[in-house]
């Protein structure tokens, strides 16, 4: 098994479209479309959507055969219409429809090293060259990729997917409908580090990583297993490629974490936060629920207000921002009475 | 094998652990303990620490059989006491005697595939689906884990672990009771490169990884090959997650380098610094003995003083920072005479 | 295989050097060299280079065989010279002469899993515990490495190796010449998510990466597929390690990016744009040709402009640098009259 995330079913008439999402039609029921395409690249036979009313000159010229759009948008709809309040979401849910997620084809690859005390639900599958070692439990419909390692005693939920080269550490344990994507570490040992006599020794990293239902691991990120307790991760929390999750973080319900975010240890973000790319979340603080945080910040205190935050600082052309960082360097010259700018 | 980087052993009692340790015990030498757990979580017949003071209300309450903690917190112990001056250290001691890093279970994997050439120490072990190249040399007691690739000519040390998913490159040399945790790549090629006629060429990395004993080397981090010479990591030193080690990097002993620090090529790193998380560091610097970088700081220039130095801008509140950031670009005006505030 | 990334070829003739690579030869043609290696290092039989004037004072005590110099201080030269106007192209071309990249071994180790779909060229090399899903090419010279996974229906072009434990996705579509290194995911799913009923959705991710001749992918490098359309590397394209590629960017000819850049989805990148380590790319912007960014930037604007730009603050010595943090909180007073320093 090395499979897409999605595969195409064929065609599918709006009318059904329509009916099993709970959207209204506006157009021949009959006309079907089996991919979906943007504005400007669709053709017959295919579907788009219209989100974002910037895009909008799109719509007039498109040659898609439907389009998802909000009902402000509809009257200059070239073609047939499924009409919604969210039409982000209505695409997403057509495109899932048109372009479903796999199932497993249960069974175990000939290659595949999983130990005789692995528990394996009948419907579930594991890929080639793919390692389930003692005690390790996975649920029906569980969908272990090729080259993929699940560790002593970890437990894999129905339906859970790991992509390819994932890595699953001892003991850890992952909810239903889990998504992991290639190269992810969860269950590496957390930094611990003591001094002891001029040299460092590791402290042992005995907690695991729990991950609910619904959650979806990037590529190549990491989540490193507690140090006493566990790291947990809620439900339907979101992280993307390259986010760093340290020793005894908990992160709340549908919280998402965007790119290369890194997490210090024992922080406690809530549910719904946002995260965008690139920041880090310094040690032991707390994070409230609805707290978003902008591109490359630093966090390095508590939150308790839901809100935005931020500290990233967008690029100029090099010479302007030279001497912002001169004046930077001079700035406390001005607050000092008797000196400053002459 | 696929094992916990660590693993109960049964109760201790105190009297032994103290004794095996040096640490003065107040209490019962006869009460057992099993395992380690947080102040607030422990059972009886668990052991727990107190470190930091703040944490002190938590001991009074504490339900373990035996807190590790300094004499002056002592007196409030309501159970066993193991005193030390150094409580987190004397901590780190006790949950290594409790929870020892597991052992080579000498021998190799059937689905292994290990070169012929491979000189191999009959006590080091080696995991399913692992590839051991021609010429590669593991020492007694090595473990490698499944997944892991080992290539031509590499040389593993005693008592070295790769954790699994690990990849080393040709010629690499680790010493013993290395730490490597999965997906990390030792040996991948410099980022060398030379402008000829328009297109980029690749100057060849012909150096490899020396890597010092008691070294710790965290899940996904990279560690390239030396353009010429080795790029070379003392003896204890501890990278967390994420970490990117440019070629020809030199880090000197007991250095530790938190998560998602990028460290760029040539640059020679002293002995006892820290190197807080998500921090960069240009080429081509030399950084002295006990420095100290905070996090998400950007070191740019060599630095020949011990002590801390950092750069990183705590978040605010969205719009607060806003107006920072106008300011910021209108501050030059304030140095320059007849403009200004007014 | 898990070979090197370069071999050692053996003895050549400064005279052969120097035709075969068109450069003015000042010394003993019959004399050979068979290394390359530092101006410091170097040892008779081996040749070195000289492109940066501030060690020149080397150039005079080196015991190289042969130096690779400008015109102008080839006169300082104690041995043969190898003169260029570009000493560091020149220097890249001899090291590739003598240490030049292994080519395939064609062939398909006993351990490979490669599906009887899959179009291999005969001229092709497939590692150990290597796998090549159903409908997979290969082109002639093609090397995947040991631990590497080749997904649906993608084609790795001819001579393009994949050094160990890659993963690419299903329909993912690499050129010719390219070099991918450990532990890199081309092809994971772009981070799409719509919230519908207060649950993140999965927006199917149904397009691919597509990547052009002669490109390098860093180690534990990710590269996204797009959500509708495919995610594109032009030619030439130089990916550092631990780089993050969002869904649908498109990155033109001959741009390198150093190690830890994260690029926001959708952003376009032109043609020879340097990147410097560890900056951030916002979502959605478009970059012209010739843009060079420096380290630890936060790109959040479209560039239309050629040049340099920049928003990394080099550290400081942390109490100066938290005088400046104090300040930057106080700015805005000073610019508000009747408030201010005094």
């Amino acid at each position: 098994m090395n499979r897409p995330t999605t595969s195409a079913i064929g065609p599918v008439s709006l009318g059904d479209l329509a009916a099993a999402l709970d959207l209204e039609l506006r157009g021949d029921p009959e006309v079907r479309v089996d991919a979906g395409a943007t504005l400007a690249a669709a053709t017959p036979g295919q579907i788009s959507f219209l989100a974002n009313p910037a895009y909008r000159s799109l719509l007039i010229s498109t040659r898609a055969s439907a389009v998802v759009l909000s009902a402000s948008a509809a009257d200059d709809c070239p073609c047939a219409a499924l009409v919604s309040e969210s039409p982000y979401a209505a695409w997403a849910r057509v495109l899932q429809k048109l372009h479903p997620a796999p199932t497993a084809r249960p069974g175990i690859h000939a290659s595949a090293q999983v130990d005789d005390s692995a528990e394996i639900d009948p419907g579930a599958e594991i890929g080639a060259l793919a390692h389930v070692a003692a005690g390790a439990r996975l649920g029906a419909g569980a969908m272990i990729g090729p080259g993929c390692i699940v560790g002593e005693n970890a437990a894999i939920g129905a339906d859970t997917r790991l992509v390819g080269n994932v890595f699953i550490g001892a003991e850890c344990r992952l909810g239903q409908r889990v998504l992991v994507h290639p190269g992810a570490v969860i269950g590496g040992d957390g930094f611990g580090l003591a001094m002891h006599r001029g040299q460092w020794m590791n402290v042992p990293q005995i907690g695991a990583v729990r991950i609910g239902d619904d959650c979806e691991i990037g590529a190549n990120t990491t989540i490193d297993r507690g140090a006493l307790e566990d790291t947990v991760l809620g439900c339907d929390v979101r992280l993307d490629n390259q986010v760093q999750v340290a020793h005894n973080v908990i992160i709340g319900d549908h919280t998402a974490v965007a790119g290369c975010v890194g997490i210090a240890g024992s922080t406690r973000i809530g549910s719904y936060c946002m995260i965008a790319g690139a920041s880090g979340i310094g040690g032991h603080l707390e994070i409230c629920d609805h707290v978003v945080i902008t591109a490359m910040s630093t966090v390095l205190d508590s939150i308790s207000e839901p809100g935005q935050y931020g500290s990233g600082i967008p690029a100029r052309p090099l010479r302007a921002w030279q001497r912002i960082l001169v004046r930077l360097g001079q700035l406390d010259r001005l607050f000092r009475p008797g000196v400053g700018k002459n």
